[in-house]
């Protein structure tokens, strides 16, 4: 077995209001910051798994996000790097 | 001035405990997934932003994470990608 580290992006679906990146959006305008023309705000997962290979990694990552690590219904995900712990 | 896409990943430092990364651990845990050694969970910011360049629109989200998207003393920020909107 072998350790490596894969890296999930979890954003909430385009069609799907975002208060939390409409509230951050908001903020950045107050701050002073000018040209924000939208915000949105997801998660980043990274998990440390051991596996038998960098294709087992990303297989196990894959199903641990359409079990847990995402909602089907307003969430879409991506897996953005498995690589060697 | 054009629309870019700026894609910002925030993390708990390394060096500090993540509670929610060790609540997912576990979880993932109970539904029989294995090998699973550690998850650490961060957000994804994902920027909409009017600017010159994509140099500006760079500049911009690093001081937004400096200001207000990341907590300088708990977490790390990183800069994934910039890319035309």
């Amino acid at each position: 077995m072998r350790r490596f580290r894969a890296r999930v992006r979890v954003m909430p679906r385009p069609s799907l209001l975002d208060p939390q990146g409409q509230a951050v959006a908001h903020a950045l305008g107050e701050l002073g910051f000018r040209g924000v023309a939208a915000v949105r705000v997801g998660r980043t997962v990274e998990l440390t798994l051991e596996a038998e290979s960098a294709e087992a990694a990303r297989e196990g990552a894959l199903a641990m996000c359409g079990r847990l690590l995402a909602n089907p219904v307003t969430e879409d995900f991506a897996l953005d790097a498995v690589e060697p712990a």
